[in-house]
């Protein structure tokens, strides 16, 4: 069986090194020949435990036919990953956040059986090679278009304790759960500059989480209480953590603001709206480095 | 004429300053002794221009019967000095921010006459003796309670070019326009740590400031359209400046957030209001660092 992991970022290293530890040969297909290159010579290197994968490496301009495609580009890099593999006929894992790319594998006509994946493991990109496992978690996966087998083979065939998976039946549900967590946590803690604990120990901080997931949730048509529960749960549990939003902020990256809050904003009346305001700010900061 | 300048922040340093090269003698009241010896040792420094002044300071504390205060200590610092004045009987210009100190005067049972400032100058302490007059401006007087005489000799006798004062019939609509200032620039331009030209030239800040202005002048009841054309003028003019409020937060101080927003709070729906969320993010800030 072959798994092409295609992103080179945190995510993508990181699952090809969980892969690669789990008995399961992957090829990572990366953009830059720098990166190839690197770790080609020196594998992929996960911290904390110092655990070296010898993982092949491709340019993603090379992808060929594999049986599954793991797909860990950010959703802003998406659009032309979707043509390629368009001309393949594996199943595919899509795994990015928010919901834009909904609309993208809506568009896109094929024949492929499409799964969708929530990740909630945490984790660090430190360089070209090297990935910070900074919080275990789990990979949801649901089927969004295709076969139901293919997700029941998928699941059986990579879940384990190393790589854990779990399948879920509702993508919309999965997906937007998710999406709830990284409304919360992403901007706040990017404009303030704070790690995800502050958002609980902060009273100020935490009203304010507090406003915006009632907002979000409002929208969405989700139970808000519920909702809170479950945030303030995965805040807990990451709270030493630095959110990926707060990073590309720091490193005048840009962010993955349009996939987290686009889908919420046509929701909503944006005039007397904090996601709206969420939105502009972090837009200003993009700007303001940029 | 004897007058006194209350408070040796930024304002009370200037004005101590440019009431000296006007021709009038002040004494400056300063809360700490190494202030007020510093002071007394070798004068007021005012840059860019390197103007020394010889102004004699005294402490807060020692406070006696003058013909006129200029009380220029921070909203919040008002109390005390508030309940020393009500024990003597010359008139006293309040030259604060927000709209805090009305309740705290009409609170207040005596029979000075009380005038209201605001200040247009823009002003930074650099240390206990040095300030920096960043933007000439002027002072807006009016009445607030007592003799309308009082009012006219005060413009007449200070007023000049080095000391522009401008006497309005209004004391709210003086107030209030100085107030909507404030909101938009100030914790806006201390969230994302900007100048104050930013508002104008990064175009989501722009969007923001301009949603702060609405929300604002509706609950204070103004025209918003005329209110943004006179708050990006006054941008425009002190574009390259920082708000107090921002250097308030650089600095780990605490901020005038509480007179800034706090009548205007009071006007409002909380829940998915913008000013709501500035204050809160202005407070979390001020936790953050504190």
């Amino acid at each position: 069986m072959e798994i092409g992991v295609i992103g080179g970022g945190s995510i993508g290293l990181l699952l090809a090194s969980l892969l690669d530890r789990s008995g399961h040969q992957s090829t990572l297909f990366v953009r830059r020949k720098e990166q190839m290159h690197e770790i080609n010579r020196n594998g992929i290197l996960c911290l904390p435990d110092h655990t070296c994968s010898w993982v092949r490496a491709e340019q993603i301009d090379d992808l060929r036919q594999m049986d599954l495609y793991i797909v860990c580009v950010k959703q802003y890099d998406l659009c032309s990953i979707i043509n390629q593999l368009n001309t393949f006929d594996g199943s595919v894992i899509y795994i990015q956040n928010g919901m834009g790319h909904i609309d993208l594998l809506n568009g896109a006509t094929c024949d492929q059986t499409i799964l969708l994946g929530t990740c909630e493991h945490g984790a660090k990109r430190q360089n070209e090679r090297t990935v910070t496992h900074t919080g275990k978690g789990k990979i949801n996966l649901s089927l969004f278009r295709g076969e139901q087998a293919l997700l029941q083979k998928w699941t059986n065939s990579l879940n384990s304790d190393i790589f854990p998976l779990k399948p879920c039946c509702d993508w919309e549900v999965m997906l937007i759960d998710k999406l709830l967590i990284n409304i919360v946590v992403n901007p706040i803690t990017a404009i303030y500059q704070v790690k995800n604990g502050e958002l609980l120990t902060n009273q100020y901080l935490h009203t304010l989480a507090k406003l915006v997931c009632s907002e979000a949730s409002d929208a969405l048509g989700q139970d808000e209480t519920k909702q809170w529960v479950r945030i303030v749960n995965i805040i807990e549990t990451t709270k030493e953590n630095d959110s990926s939003m707060k990073e590309d902020i720091t490193n005048y990256r840009k962010t993955e603001i349009e996939g987290i809050l686009g889908y919420v904003l046509k929701r909503i009346d944006q005039k007397s709206s904090l996601i709206h305001f969420l939105y502009l700010s972090i837009k200003a900061l993009e700007e303001k480095k940029g």
